[in-house]
């Protein structure tokens, strides 16, 4: 699936630091502790009492009534548009939108539908844009559902302001649409806003928040909403095969991740800026007013061949364009970590 | 999901047998342990050694290629389906089949088919029967998969003979058709013929292998076969949202399950029978020409009551219609706790 | 698509009758005069009198409030199974219905939706035979909708009596459930009872009515139910390409049939008779019982080649199996075309 | 449907030009005597000897093996699309594409397929958007389909230069991807380039042509392609509801239209220019550089408004926005009516 140099091969230096991601972390020695020693039950018949309390847990911060595991944040979004729209409707959200860009058409395959994109620069789209892309014609595609992405990962981990949050809102209950979050970092919005969880979640009829990016648990997403939204969810997620057995086991990782991450991301924050200005001394093109969370994407001439060169002297880095080279931060990567990656970089 | 009383209920006394499912086992300490130490990577980009070593470690017993590790058999199963359908095409399976009656309508939702049922008595479908049912008129859905189960739960965990399995892989060549397995309990097949599994799947272009039934993982199931058929699956599971992150920490107890696991499963068998016998003993009728591996099915008047009446005196079974209920050993229920429930069931 | 000989083939002698289906017969000379003369607009304006003029008609003969017509009975029996269901439910129908042996897939493909059968014994599925294929648990697909099909095709046209339609009525208000008719021949049920065509669909939610059977039209199906469905099944009919332009030279047609056509059904019914009767005392096996309109199954031995040998000497009848024969009266075959084809079948 | 007065309403003066569409032309008198007088058979048995001469007729124009006629040009789109899919993938195509904007999100609902736009100014896209727009990653949607229109109808009517269609058949070739063409007004395009039409068609592998719009046949279009890809079609013509009995009165009416219609063409495209240069006259802003065949679009404030009263007047166009106004030129509408139209819209 890649052909960059993987830890495991014995030619490949130590690696310095893998910024590919935030979903590249280990488990921490605590999270392993936990999964040794989770309660676990069939989450099938919903007996797994990690599993409830970890669903439990996300719901509350969110303010929401009930949660729902899932193995992957794809799953918690897709089965969210199955919840909202029936087949043939359009799906209304920001242009290179994670759950057009990167799930892979599950919108059309499973539900049916389709997305209508609306502009958004530095991933916040505009509520009277919104608006204007809401159809309800019997001669077009009706409107099933508006969704956001908080931060807009493709953007560069850009932050929805809390205002255009209300005014999209108050798009969404004039129209009589559903209005979904796709939060896989939502935590880091809400750290960069330096605002609870649910000031944000507090807008949306689901949210997917995601515990295996820069919280750091190994695997999974949860999706909170209204209880009967997440009773409807059941049937989806065993439909698309996410029912697991002892899920407990993951949970027990996450629940960790969810107590402990939150606290962490300004931390990363203020390292991506770090590097962010770092690149910019070293002669790179950075925008850096996109750099509000843990992201940083930078215009790097022959970004595939130069991102090769990095990982070979120990700093991975992924190159999503011909000319851009997207930087992660995340928990594994501290001060000296990064320092050492930045004497890679700017060499 | 259940109004059956929870092991954590106060009021609930001691469970003594829990024979709802071979899927309700908890993890060994020995798979919390390897699940504590396990080399972990990001499989999304295919770099969790451990979840690479499951795969390639379930292929070989199956014979083939390559495998592909998922969150359940419905995920493993699903693929399958779509891999070799094209929307509007036919699978043709036994009547009761898992990919009908308890995947809810996912190869409908996902990959358009629709089931083409063949008589299957005592789990078996008849060659003959099977290439009845194939179809290539231009006025009718085409045949675009045949499926077996084996064993198949539905009808009680029976097995369907070797040479019933050539003869319908032969109908398939004929017919120019791909055969898959559902092969939730496909360890148990090859424990009741005493044959090695390549001996069962080496019938089949694609095997879903179950790990967290009779084998006792918490949680997973692997695709099996060429490997271009898994390259394409990798995309098919992404869709479902099936990739999950570090999930090296499950692989590597479902690398325990793979290997202390199958050794176990006559033992199970053993106790299914002794469990049939005992309740043919106490009056109750049961076919015991289906009672193969590790499933008894049972006619018990009015059976949601005394499954309940049984629950509250510790041992569990589900009752899956009026009156039918359904017992399964596993490997947690040893010859002393079968003792015990049967105590209970025989009162 | 055949390879039947076709009446252009130069070695083909004259057609005595074709009894293929009731779909083969031509346009009268009063239907081509309509449609040289018919009243027309875009009907995907909504603005073709003569579409409008039928889509009423056929609503004010089943108690309806509104009409949609379509292109052919498989899509507006598609369009209907769209209304009612979403994603992944059930549709319980009786076993051999059109819907699932004749409409390719469809339900799937575009609902996403499976079927769940109900023995049906001369095409009549008992009311609790219904009930008990009614589900609504979340490990399992929902049931979406109830499909009948009246007469029913497979089964040799039988009828439906009036008061198991109230059963199943029952049985749907019960279970809160939508109820669809598939009524491609419902003129020939309420003429085999003598009852005015409201009496049997006033039993339904939706009833896509065909006009190109039995009464004739060359083309087209209407969907009838409440205006609110109405509109949404336009969107369906938009979706599938059903939206035809001047379709009113159709609808012209189509009104004649309407008007003439259902007269005349009785007699296509005692012809079915005289013919069954022919055939049984010319040695071949027929349910005399099944044979209640217009439809006549017989046992052929070497049917294909049999049929063959029947077209050969100008009467056209569909192996349907190996020794399977069906023959169909219509308005074309009169009482002189079934003796000229009831001395070479019993030649 | 439309709240625009109709043509029976007894409010509504005398409409002296409908240019709401090329779609809204009623059949002429010899197209009326063809329908009365037309072959036909049972097209769903491959019979009706006139449906058969169309499609033989379109598919010899465009160079193509075989045709395949249907109900509507959103069914020749969409049968294409699934022809050339597997669910889950991309299919390229221009901004603002009909397969898109008005076929009601069919390419997911049927097909399971999302669309990837390229930007397109006066509707042409460039090769290398092409080829920038595919993908073949296992990480995302990868791409199954390329889709051109042309005439390109959201962008004015926009014709493509032929160069373009061999530079992006090429990248086609290059890719490996199949090319199909909506050539709803193709025809628009051959006259508008002085070029056979198989100088168009023969850079795809699937067009659609349509002949209930300039034309002016009151219904349906044909798909062309290779006999193998058409007989892949039937199967989901069949699926979609089109599979029509004797649909010859249609066809023959067609026929009509194919042989007569393309020589008009070039009359609508000089009255389009006239419209187009007298509304500039009059102070409305419209880009004449998309005036390139029957379409005119203008910018016209408070368009709703403004059409209505020019309704009132007897000239009907539709506003397709809050300041846009679309013209349609077609051969009902001669320089006579264009005259009186203009006095109306120049008053």
């Amino acid at each position: 699936m890649t052909t960059r140099p993987k830890t495991s091969d014995p030619v490949t230096p130590r690696v310095i630091a893998d910024l590919r991601s935030d979903t590249v972390t280990t488990p921490t020695p605590e999270m392993r502790d936990a999964m040794a020693h989770a309660a676990v039950g069939d989450d099938v018949y919903g007996e797994d009492p990690s599993v409830n309390e970890l669903q439990a847990e996300v719901a509350r911060l969110c303010g929401m009534e009930a949660g729902l595991y899932m193995p992957s944040g794809t799953m918690t979004n897709q089965v969210a548009i199955a919840l909202h729209t029936r087949r043939g409707e359009e799906v209304v959200c920001a242009e290179g939108s994670h759950i057009y860009e990167w799930e892979l058409g599950m919108m059309a395959a499973f539900s049916g539908v389709v997305p209508r994109f609306v502009p958004a620069p530095l991933g916040v789209p505009a509520p009277e844009e919104v608006r204007a892309a809401v159809r309800h014609s019997v001669h077009q595609s009706p409107t099933g559902l508006i969704s956001l992405e908080n931060t807009h990962n493709k953007a560069g981990g850009t932050v929805i302001p809390l205002e255009v949050l209300a005014g999209i809102r108050a798009v969404a209950d004039a129209e009589g649409l559903p209005l979904h979050l796709d939060g896989a970092r939502v935590f880091n919005a809400a750290a960069a806003l330096s605002v609870p969880l649910s000031e944000i979640t507090r807008h949306f009829h689901t949210v997917s928040v995601c515990l295996s990016k820069g919280l750091g648990a190994p695997v999974g997403s949860v999706l909170v909403g209204r209880a009967e939204h997440m009773r409807q969810a059941h049937r989806y997620r065993k439909m698309m095969g996410g029912g697991m057995r002892q899920a407990g086991v993951l949970a027990a990782a996450a629940l960790v991740a969810l107590r402990g991450g939150p606290a962490r991301l300004a931390g990363d924050h203020r390292r991506a800026r770090v590097l962010a200005e770092a690149l910019v001394n070293a002669g790179y093109d950075v925008n850096l007013a996109a750099v509000q969370t843990n992201i940083v994407y930078a215009t790097i001439p022959d970004a595939a061949a130069r991102s090769a060169a990095w990982a070979r002297s120990g700093v991975l880095a992924n190159a999503l364009g011909p000319d851009s080279v997207r930087f992660v931060l995340h928990h594994q990567i501290g001060d000296e970590a990064l320092e050492g990656a930045l004497r890679v970089l700017t060499a």
